[in-house]
């Protein structure tokens, strides 16, 4: 990530000056709570998504980059006010998450706030395109967060359920993020294709490594804590793999932890030891590794450049966490 | 509202097909919870704002006004989704509330999933305007809802602070359905500002007499049931004039009842019968007509018609559900 962001140092700034001043309210909890989400950090990867896209395009408009790169990150903001709420979170990038610290209501009410600043922003592009395909994201979201909520605790999940989970909640945003910056910059529809498919590609891979993160036991450069998936019952990738391959017993803990949503303090390191036995983040690198290969091989059509080769780092990057 | 139903009867039906054709998903329990609470009825009072201010102006291009009205609509149904969640309500129109049918996390995701319909909507105006005006609405009714959960059980709320919460959570949405409604009809702004401004004050007149109905005996076609605010603590235009005017022992009733909710079975009569000693109910009767009025009379630079009598219709039904 250092090659991108030192590349997009001084539009970043632009883009957290701008969430800053979205973030203003006449409600001063509003402002509190919308500024302690977005302090506690993340990496900013949605939004340098859409400048490097407008970038690798020749973007060279006035400020319709950074107004798109600061409408996707609060959305994607939004969103996490919401999941936590609905996932009963305390605790995100170590920190308490707002609903733990000032309740659900404020966060829900919050998130809305947000959501209604992002689109605000996206008009401000000038661009009905980019309306077009950030709300149809929207959309999309709100699906995958209901489809995962609905096979919450279900062992039998298919891998295309969840594969579609996650293209809906992650894979979405990505992929309209690289789509909304080639769209101000071009009318080259192969050029805009090709940026979108790159950010979905790149969205399921980072989602299946987040995924496999939460059994790494370290914990380095982790949004979440280990084990959080797994507390909520949330069936991922790993868990897939092992379970399709586990004997009856192991299937019998599966169920108990899962399902039942039995835990006791060791479950975790047993449910780590099944994975493990079972290659479940062998597999889930696997697949990710082929999604990030596809979206690399999306910029095909780009000539080299210094831009392409910080978005193919940035696919790369998010496979290497898991190393 | 008879006459304005009437006289858009067919395009309502329109509205409301375009609006299940929105609810469509690929997640069953979406559509399924979206057809619930929009099916649980209704006025469609915003959406006849929507296509009667089109209509005042003379619109006749394609079904912009059907696009806007529908998206007015899903907006207030995302907000009554989450504002149900917020107020921990379990009943809105005699049907129990969809947190009470499916639980708090589906409610929060499916308005969401709403609200982007909602914005996908607005973008088929194909109006940049339109989606600048319901944008910033959409950020008002969110501060309007922070703003009311703020003060709720504060029993020396201001009456400035009141209006402004219902400036916020009613008459913004009220306003914004009558300035797009103009402004796909027309580049004049006077015409549009005044409708802007006869949806803004109608909106105020009405959430007022709705907070007086929550302290009224009789239960006709009243949205929500009676008491439902006393309950909650929220404090209305009734209470704040009650409690003004109340001397000590009064006002240990209030604070008992509405700070401390320690409410017993008998409390909302007792609560009535403060409110009609004080003249609550009349109080805010006097200054929603004033409302009413205010209007009204943001329609007088239009010439006469069927369309603008039924305008002024609305208003004086709002008032007289009072009566």
């Amino acid at each position: 990530m250092e090659k991108i962001t030192s590349i997009f140092s001084e539009r970043l700034l632009k883009v957290n000056g701008l969430i800053l001043k979205k973030m203003d309210s006449s409600i001063p909890l509003i402002s509190e709570i919308a500024e302690y989400i977005l302090a506690s950090g993340g990496k900013r990867l949605r939004p340098l998504l859409a400048l490097s896209s407008a970038r690798l395009l020749n973007y060279n408009g006035p400020d319709k980059d950074v107004c798109l790169a600061a409408a996707v990150e609060l959305i994607h903001t939004a969103t996490l006010l919401h999941d936590d709420v609905v996932d009963k979170s305390n605790k995100r990038r170590n920190k308490k998450t707002a609903n733990e610290v000032w309740g659900n209501e404020p966060s829900i009410l919050v998130g809305d706030f947000l959501f209604s600043r992002a689109f605000e922003l996206m008009v401000d592009t000038n661009s009905l395109e980019v309306l077009k395909t950030l709300s149809k994201a929207s959309c999309k979201i709100s699906e995958g967060e209901m489809k995962q909520l609905i096979f919450q605790n279900n062992i039998n999940i298919s891998k295309t359920d969840y594969i579609n989970i996650i293209k809906g909640k992650t894979a979405e945003l990505f992929s309209a993020a690289c789509k909304s910056g080639a769209i101000i910059s071009t009318n080259d529809s192969d050029e805009i294709s090709a940026l979108e498919t790159f950010g979905k590609e790149l969205g399921i891979s980072y989602q299946l490594v987040d995924d496999a993160l939460d059994y790494q036991s370290e914990n380095k450069n982790f949004d979440k804590s280990i084990g959080d998936d797994f507390k909520d019952g949330k069936i991922s990738y790993p868990i897939i793999i092992s379970w399709e391959r586990s004997e009856i017993e192991e299937k019998n803990f599966w169920k108990r932890v899962i399902v039942e949503q039995k835990q006791t303090a060791s479950d975790l390191s047993k449910a780590k030891a099944l994975i493990n036995k079972h290659q479940g983040i062998k597999k889930t690198y696997e697949l990710a590794s082929l999604h990030a290969e596809k979206a690399i091989n999306a910029l095909s059509i780009f000539e080299n450049s210094n831009i392409k080769e910080s978005l193919i780092e940035v696919a790369n990057m998010s496979l290497s966490r898991l190393n």
